[in-house]
């Protein structure tokens, strides 16, 4: 019943046409040799590891959950297997650097992988989730014998990592952790603590855990500046066992195939990453890779949502329509799909997921850019570019990820409530998503406080500027770029009130995001639109592929763009005063 | 940590200062003996059974949930002991007839409890939650030997109830059902066919379970003017135990304390009730009851998720707020109540639970009238009312209880997605409320469809009358009646256009009815700052509640009035083409 097919076609649209991706390959550096073929091809493995291998893990894992016994954590059946079929298809090295044992490849089809990954199974997807970035963490700070015991491991995924931060009364704020780090003789230090929210803190898929661990030592200052990173194995280069334990795992609302794990650090042994007091700077490297993949999760929980949904209203019959397509059969009952309330969900569900690959890739296109592009001008904005998309996606994605899968819970009517549908798990996996790799409404003030108004909105600016241009062509430029200019007012005006009410920017913040989100969806469609406009007029391609992207693209138009105009006028509102609870 | 606190200052504050409701019950058929100060008797009574004795079994019934076998049900520790007390304290009696060995009380206060048993264990509620309905049914339809032997025990709730509807095929549709009943030489029928979806179909709690079955004569014409309405005991009134069987439950995303059984009928014993082939009429007498009822569910959920949000944001402590309130202590990090997008949202919150509370409250008074009022003019306008009010409620409160209850989810981070802080069980729990008793979807075409349309809008109109009336007074009145006067337009033009576009009503619908339960929002903040405004003038009261309330009324006015904007512009979207999906 609940199945996951790789988006393939989609993919190659947006990679291909949209982005134009390949065209530019050739010119950036590591990516000479590559091609949309063999981009395509790797798409194609990817998809049947997820669709294969790991889908069919997804609802028994959610049953079954982990269990955990002195210490030690057995993940549910078939994640084993699926791990070491993901190690021996060189998966967690895909975008990590040749000379450390990578492909190479681009961050857009990095980007592609974990989107197949999570629509196929999100739980599981917490494993090498982090891998990557304890990758760039090791590969940035680690040197010297640690760099050669500990990176090759996790560049090829040999060894899972986990990100050691959260402790129980230290969330969103790191600058309240406790744990401690004294130095020893040997170079090494002691850690002592407790962590909690530890995603794979303990599993049974890697001989080894190369546990990454924020942490004080003896003379640091107090709060955020006095933060360092230390690497703490599970099993020391000895062989001994170290004083890392999992002391339990967490009963949650989804990913219940996921050991998310209470640590405690018991005069463990580690070694500092980076320089003393500099750990948060270290972390902040892989939590800015991993907010994009957090926005991929929301990715891929729209697209298993969606064609899942459209899956079922097709065949599930239920009461005569008040309208049917011509040569529809007459019977006493309809598919779903045909009633004006579920068709209306359905194209909302597929023109928000298609639109929003469009965003996810232009992001990942944008950090590639960043990293290989020959020109140093090129690069320096793609970077601006993706420092501002990365709050707005994590966030945007995430909410659209879960509410759209929320939402189309109700296409199943009462089975959609019923686990052996699928659905119901998916809205409870992608809740924590709108949480974790800081909050969204920490991503939020991160966009608007942090990165749009110190510089009076001039990177924002180039944004809309870039965004604009994607626009042209099609039927719906004008109007999309009409909403960025909404949204250039709407900054600016806040940018001239916040200078007489300095608390503004924190209650508008969110809306502002949702906005920015708003239009520049409106712009992918726009784009798509133009596209597809030039190849029906050329033309070129399966016709009725081109024509239904018009049609959402349409859609999109005359449905969801009162989001937009929503979103701004609660911009608007946020002025108003909102005064401290009586209660507090 | 998880609490159920019962509001009953607020309960009290709308039913004596908001309704009126005491002051009218002399008056009322039936309610004459009835005073304010007993009334407030029996919700401190009934807030404390679900506080004392419910609420503790709602977090580890989730947990333990319910087993099955050999077709017979074990509900979660201490749902049988919690369930006798129920019984002893004369709970499922209180609306019921004196005659019948109810007690009399008004539908408002029985609602009032719903709302607290709900706030305290949903899952538990559904157990006692169709008894209501079943009484009725029993004490319009069942007569002479059937009435004698039932209709006693379900009052009392010695024996609880079913209601067999639902079949693998026929779910919203119910006019596809199949269950067979064959004549018997006795005057009883032989049930024979599969049901899904039935919650309580087996239980531990009582010595027999009252099934009532949807099934067809075999005369009966197709569709859903050839469904009849029978009672099927399981134990038959002779001690031996009738075929009727609970063949398995489901595995469900929330209210796991509940039994949600797939039951088979072999050739089970049944009686008819009412008229052959008048079985839907029959059942939607127990099912208008249960809408009212499942809005209260929605009701409970937004309590529930409010008041314990305000705990924890008053508690927890993390970073530092923009601003704080005057006098509050300076440390390294503030409770994140004081954070801007944390406070908008307790605001949001509590001003949506609140009005809702008005609203809810409202439709159970208009009940009360229609019964009881001794004017039959004024029964009939309260019966027109009631009849537009519940489908606008039972989609509008469970949208608010499930989204409101997984948007306060955030307020605890990291922590909300964790079972034993509880509003991870609250925010599964509810998402069933959206679909069952009718879909919020279907609920949106019974009221613009079938309710406001088809008389020009008349009574829709006399229903905007109403709400206007209540909005006198206060600072908000003009806007409130603002929103109301949109909707007058709203419904005109839609009136208008669908004279040409047949399908409109439904593409419009939802967002109709959402625009609907919007501006009756507003009136019930317009309506509770005027009360409040007049105490406070008067110097009569704790002033410190109704300056609350009038900070409420403000956020609503403020933060919240853009929602009925964006509603009814998505009623003009509606216009809209909406094709068919290519894909089906």
């Amino acid at each position: 019943m609940w199945q996951y097919i790789p988006p393939l076609r989609d993919m190659r649209f947006v990679i291909d046409e949209v982005l134009k991706a390949p065209a530019a390959w050739p010119a950036m550096q590591g990516l000479e040799d590559l091609d949309a073929d063999m981009a395509a091809q790797v798409l194609e493995e990817a998809g049947r590891f997820a669709s294969e291998i790991l889908a069919p893990t997804n609802g028994p894992g959610d049953l079954e959950g982990c269990t955990w016994k002195d210490g030690e954590v057995t993940t549910p059946a078939g994640y084993k297997a699926a791990y070491q079929a993901f190690v021996d298809g060189g998966w967690p090295a895909l975008a990590c650097d040749p000379e450390c044992g990578g492909q190479g490849l681009p961050e857009l089809l990095n980007a592609a992988l974990f989107e197949m990954l999570v629509g196929a199974n999100h739980a599981w997807t917490m494993y090498p989730g982090l891998l990557h970035g304890a990758y760039e963490v090791l590969h940035q700070h680690a040197s010297g014998w640690l760099r050669d015991t500990y990176l090759p491991k996790v560049t090829s995924g040999e060894w899972l990592s986990t990100m050691c931060l959260t402790e129980s009364h230290a969330g969103s704020d790191l600058g309240l952790l406790r744990t401690k780090a004294v130095p020893q003789a040997d170079g090494s230090y002691a850690l002592t603590g407790n962590k909690i929210f530890i995603s794979g803190g303990d599993q049974d898929m890697t001989p080894n855990i190369v546990h990454l661990v924020l942490a004080r030592l003896p003379d640091a200052p107090p709060g955020t500046k006095g933060i360092s990173l230390f690497l703490c194995p599970k099993w020391l280069p000895d062989g001994t066992r170290n004083a890392a334990r999992c002391d339990s795992i967490e009963k949650k609302m989804g990913l219940k195939g996921s050991a998310t794990s209470v640590m405690s650090f018991d005069g463990a042994t580690g070694w500092l990453l980076g320089e003393p007091h500099r750990g948060l700077q270290a972390m902040f490297l892989m939590m800015n890779a991993a907010r994009l993949h957090v926005a991929m999760q929301g990715m891929g929980h729209l697209e298993a949502a969606t064609q899942n949904a459209l899956a079922y209203a097709a065949e599930r019959v239920q009461s005569r329509a008040p309208g049917k397509p011509e040569g529809a059969p007459k019977g006493a009952a309809d598919p779903i799909a045909y009633h004006p309330a579920m068709r209306r969900q359905l194209w909302a569900l597929q023109a928000r997921t298609e639109a929003a690959r469009v965003l996810c890739y232009w992001t990942a296109q944008a950090l590639d850019e960043q990293a290989r592009h020959p020109d140093a001008a090129v690069r320096a904005a793609a970077g601006d570019r993706a420092t501002l998309l990365t709050p707005v996606l994590k966030a945007f994605m995430t909410d659209h990820g879960h509410y759209g899968a929320d939402r189309a819970l109700g296409i199943w009517g009462g089975h959609g409530y019923i686990h052996e549908y699928g659905i119901e798990q998916l809205v409870r996996d992608s809740r924590i998503a709108l949480i974790y790799e800081g909050t969204n409404e920490i991503q939020a003030i991160d966009l608007v406080v942090r990165k749009i108004l110190p510089d009076g909105g001039v990177k924002f600016g180039a944004l809309l500027d870039w965004a604009s241009a994607q626009c042209e062509g099609g039927a719906h430029a004008a109007a999309a770029r009409a909403g960025l200019q909404a949204l250039r007012e709407a900054v600016a005006a806040l940018q001239a009130e916040a200078a007489s009410d300095a608390e503004l920017p924190f209650r508008a913040a969110d809306d502002l995001l949702f906005a920015v989100g708003e239009a520049l969806l409106a712009c992918a469609w726009a784009r798509t639109d133009a596209v597809a406009a030039q190849r029906l007029a050329a033309g070129q391609g399966d016709a009725a592929f081109y024509q239904r992207k018009r049609l959402l693209a349409q859609f999109q138009h005359d449905w969801l763009s009162g989001e937009l105009s929503a979103r701004l006028a609660a911009v608007r509102a946020a002025r108003a005063a909102l005064p401290f609870l009586p209660t507090v």
